[in-house]
C-alpha cells in the first residue's frame, strides 16, 4: 500500500517515543533532524550535489553510500513530517549498485546526475512503484485501472530522462488531490508538516516535496504547477525553486489532473543544483520524444560570462497594487534592493496591469471552462509583455526583462503569462524584528484583511523568499540573473550588513 | 472602399473588352497573363527574388523599377481574378523611393529583403491600408470598431518585421470569410479565380493570396491556417507553400477569426524565397516583441552541408487508409519515388493512425467547445509521435522524421499535430495521362464517392503537389530536405526521365 512504512528498512525506522517527541517539536528542520542522523549520513546528506559527483568521479564516494543516506534521511523526514507516498529504496540502492558497477567497469560516471538520488511530487510513474496521487481508489491500480499492464511498470519520459542521466528516485512525495491548492491535504497520508513550523501550511500542492527538499531528505525533487503549486511551497518552505515556461520540461506520461497545461518544477536546496538538473533533461533531447516539448537545447548564450554590471537592470515589484506585503515580506525585498545597490545593479520600479484581473482569467482557465478565456488571456499577456518593454526595465545586449518580485506573488499570473520563475530564499521571519507597521494603511479591504492574519509570534522562524521572473522560454538567462541576485544578496551578508535591520 | 478598382493606376487599368475576354479564358495563368505585360514587367516579374536582390545591390535595379513591374502585374491578376480585397501601390512606391535612397545614401541594401514586393491574406494591418478582412461591415472600420484610432494606424508585428527587412507590401488578398473555408469567396469581391482553371476552386481559405502568387503578382505571400488553409491552396495553385508549427511565426496583430491557434504560412514560387522569409522574420527576434514566439533562432544545424545520402530516408504516405488518390495526384507521388531511387534515397512506407479519428477531434477544437479534446488530441499525438519513433522512419545524425504524403492530405491533422509542413508542386493533370483507374476498388464509401468526382478533362491542367511534413519546430530541417527532393524531382527531369509515364 502506498505510504507504507513497511517499506523503511527495520534499522531506519525510529522509535515510536522519538517520532512522538519530534511530532510534539514546532520545528523540526535544522538541529531536530540532523541530531537524528549518524555522522555519515549527516556528512554526505549535508554535501552539496556537486562535490558529491565530485567524490564519486574520484572514486571517494560511492553511490550505494550516497543513496543509503539520503535513503535514511528521507526515510527519518517521512516518519516525523509524512512526506511519502512512494517508498522505493530497494530500487534506488539496486541502481546505485548498478552505478558503482557502471563506473568501476568504465572508469567514468553514468551523466552528470551520476548517482543522486531525488524524490517527486506522486504525479509520476517510476517503474517498480505504484502511483496513487494521493487517491486512495487508486491504490493498487493505474490511474484507477485495476489489471492495468502498465501497473508498476510505466515510467513517466522525465524519469527515463533523469535515469539515463544517471539520477536515482528514491520515493514520491504527498500532494493535494483532486485540485491544485493552497493546503498539501490528501486521505491517504493527511496533512503534510511544514518542518520550520507545524503551525504553518507547507503550501501546495507540492507541499511534500517541499518539505522534503527542506530537510534534504534527497538531492532535488520535482512538483507541478498551474498557479504557484510549486513556486509557493518552496518559498514556504525556504528552498529554491525553477517553474519553467511550458514545453521545456517533458509531462509525458505524467498524471493529468485538470485540464490547465502543469509544468513541471524543480526544487533543491541551491540554484546550482536546478540549473544541472534542468539543463540535464534538455540535454536528452526531450522533443524527439515528446512533441509538447519545445525543440530547444540547452542555450548557452550566458555559459561565456555575463556581461558588464553597468549594463544590468532589474525590474523591480515590492507590492502588487492590492495587498501590502507582510512585514517579514517586505523585509527581504528591502535586503535584496540593498544587495543590488552594493553591487551597483539598477533597479527600475515596475507597476504591473492588475493582478486581479490576471487571477481572474487564470480561474477561468483552471476550471477549463472554455478556450475563449484563452484568447483573452493571451491577448492580455501581449499587453503585458509590451508594457514591459515600453517601461524598458532591460538594458544590454543579450538582457530581457527579469523582474524580482515577492516569493509568492503573481504566481497565477505567471501561469496565465507562461513566464518562467526562480524562487530564492532571502531571510526567515523574525518576530521581534518584522513586528506590525503601526502606519499601516491597507491599500484595499482585501489587503486590510490579509495584514490581520499576520501575528509575528506564530510566523516567527518561517523562510522568506523572493521571485525572479523572466521571459518565456528564457530560463538560461533568468538562471544567470538569478546567480547575480544570489551573489549579490551573499556579498551584502559578507560584508556584515544586518539583514535583521535592512 | 476595399476592391475599389479606382485605386489601380489609369495606365495600369485593363480595356473592359480586354478584362471580358480574359475572363472567358479558363486558364489564365502562363501565356494570358504574360502576353498581357510589356517586356521591362514581364522581364522583372519572372526573375527570382534572389537575383533581384543580387541586381538591386549592384545598382543595376532599383526598387521602385521591381515595386512598379509587380504591382503593375498585381493591378493585372486583380482585373482578371479579383484577388485584391486592398491595394496599396501608392505606399508601395513611397516605400520603395525610400529603398533606394537608402541604398544611394548607404551603399548597401536595407536588410535581406529589400526592396521585395509582398501580398497578403487580408488578415493583417497594415499602416495606410484599411483591413475588412472581407467582411462588409468592417469596410471603413478597425475590426468592426468605427472612429478607431487604430483604422489604418495600426500594423501587425510580422508586417513590421518584414518592412524592417527591406519588403514592401503591395497589397493584400482575397480570402474566405468568418470561417477557415475550401472555397475563396466573400461579399466584398465574390469568387477568387483559380488561374490554372476557372472552372476548379482556388480551395480556401487563402485562395486568394495562392491564386496571386500562381501569377506572380508578388515575390512571396502569406496566408493563415487552422486545418490546410495554406496548403490546400498552394496545392491548387501549383505553389510552394509553408505552414510552419505554432510559436515560430509572429501573429501579434493579426486578425483572430475562430479561437483555434492559427499559423501563418508562406508562399511564393521557390523553396529558397520560403526560405529567406521565414529567416528573416526569425532574425528580427519576434519572441522579444511577441511572447507567443518561441525564443527559437533560425537552426543553422543544416547550414554547413547535408549528412551523406546513405544515412536519409524519408517515411512515404501513399495514402491514408481513406480515400485513393485521384490519378495524378498517385502521378505525382509515383514521379517523387522514382526520383528518390535515381537518388538512392530510401523511403519507408508510414501507415499512420486514423486520419478521421485526428480529423473528428480537429472539428471540436476548431469549434472551440472545450479544452478537453486539446488534451485528447495531444495523447493522441503522444501516442502518433512515439508511432513515427518506433517505425524509425529516421535516420542519420540530426535527422527526424520527414514524411512524404499527397499535397492536401492530413491538413487538419497536421494541425492538431502542429507539425509544419512543406507544399512541392511537382506536375500538371493531363486529361490524356491521368485516365480513371478501371480496376479501382474503393477503400470506403467515402473512396468511391471520392473517386466518382475525378473528370479527367475537369481536372486538365490543375497543379499536383506533394507534401513534406516534419516535426513540430523543425522548419529547418523540413527546409532542407525539401531541398533533397527538389534536386531529386529536378535531376529526374534533366536525366529525361518521362513523368507522364511515372
Amino acid at each position: 500500500m502506498a505510504a507504507d512504512k513497511e517499506k523503511i528498512p527495520k534499522h531506519w525506522r525510529l522509535k515510536p517515543e522519538l517520532v512522538k517527541w519530534a511530532k510534539g517539536q514546532p520545528k523540526v528542520s535544522g538541529e531536530v533532524i540532523e541530531n537524528l542522523l549518524d555522522d555519515e549520513t549527516r556528512f554526505i546528506t549535508n554535501t552539496n550535489s556537486r562535490e558529491l559527483i565530485d567524490q564519486m568521479s574520484q572514486g571517494k564516494l560511492t553511490a550505494v553510500q550516497v543513496v543509503s543516506a539520503f535513503c535514511k534521511r528521507a526515510a527519518y523526514c517521512h516518519q516525523i513530517c509524512d512526506l511519502l507516498l512512494e517508498i522505493g529504496f530497494d530500487l534506488a540502492l539496486s541502481q546505485a549498485r548498478e552505478c558503482d558497477e557502471y563506473f568501476k567497469k568504465h572508469g567514468k560516471l553514468i551523466g552528470e546526475l551520476h548517482g543522486l538520488p531525488f524524490t517527486m511530487k506522486d504525479q509520476f510513474h517510476i517503474e517498480g512503484m505504484p502511483t496513487s496521487a494521493g487517491y486512495i481508489g487508486w491504490i493498487g491500480t493505474f490511474e484507477g485501472k485495476s489489471g492495468s499492464e502498465k501497473y508498476m511498470k510505466y515510467e513517466s519520459l522525465l524519469v527515463e530522462q533523469l535515469k539515463s542521466s544517471g539520477a536515482i528516485p528514491i520515493g514520491k512525495t504527498t500532494l493535494a488531490t483532486g485540485t491544485w491548492s493552497a493546503i498539501t491535504n490528501n486521505n491517504i497520508l493527511g496533512y503534510a508538516v511544514n518542518p520550520h513550523n507545524r503551525h504553518l501550511s507547507t503550501g501546495g500542492s507540492s507541499g511534500g516535496e517541499a518539505a522534503m527538499q527542506a530537510l534534504r531528505g534527497s538531492c532535488f525533487g520535482f512538483g507541478t504547477d498551474i498557479g504557484g503549486s510549486v513556486s509557493i511551497p518552496a518559498a514556504y518552505q525556504g528552498v529554491y525553486s525553477l517553474k519553467p515556461s511550458t514545453g521545456r520540461i517533458s509531462f509525458q506520461g505524467g498524471v493529468k489532473i485538470v485540464a490547465m497545461p502543469a509544468v513541471i518544477g524543480i526544487m533543491g536546496p541551491s540554484l546550482d543544483i536546478l540549473q544541472s538538473v534542468f539543463k540535464s533533461t534538455l540535454s536528452t533531447m526531450p522533443w524527439t520524444r515528446d512533441q509538447a516539448v519545445t525543440r530547444m537545447p540547452w542555450q548557452g548564450l550566458c555559459d561565456g560570462g555575463l556581461p558588464k554590471r553597468a549594463h544590468l537592470a532589474f525590474g523591480f515589484l515590492e507590492n502588487d497594487g492590492i495587498v501590502t506585503p507582510h512585514p517579514p515580506v517586505a523585509r527581504a525585498m528591502r535586503i535584496v534592493k540593498k544587495a543590488m545597490e552594493m553591487a551597483d545593479i539598477e533597479l527600475v520600479g515596475w507597476y504591473p496591469p492588475s493582478n486581479s484581473e490576471v487571477a481572474n482569467i487564470h480561474g477561468s482557465l483552471a476550471r477549463g471552462d472554455g478556450c475563449l478565456d484563452v484568447w483573452e488571456a493571451l491577448e492580455l499577456s501581449e499587453f503585458k509583455s509590451n508594457t514591459l518593454v515600453r517601461k524598458q526595465i532591460y538594458h544590454g545586449f543579450c538582457w530581457n526583462a527579469i523582474l524580482i518580485s515577492l516569493g509568492s506573488a503573481y504566481a497565477t499570473s505567471l501561469n496565465v503569462l507562461d513566464y518562467p520563475s526562480i524562487g530564492i530564499p532571502i531571510t526567515v521571519a523574525d518576530q521581534h524584528i518584522d513586528t506590525a507597521d503601526p502606519n499601516f494603511k491597507p491599500l484595499t479591504s482585501k489587503d486590510a484583511e490579509v495584514m490581520q492574519t499576520y501575528d509575528p509570534g506564530e510566523f516567527h522562524g518561517s523562510p522568506i523568499s523572493i521571485q525572479l521572473i523572466g521571459r518565456r522560454q528564457d530560463e538560461e538567462r533568468l538562471f544567470a540573473m538569478a546567480k547575480i541576485v544570489q551573489d549579490a544578496v551573499d556579498n551584502l551578508k559578507l560584508a556584515g550588513v544586518d539583514i535583521l535591520h535592512c
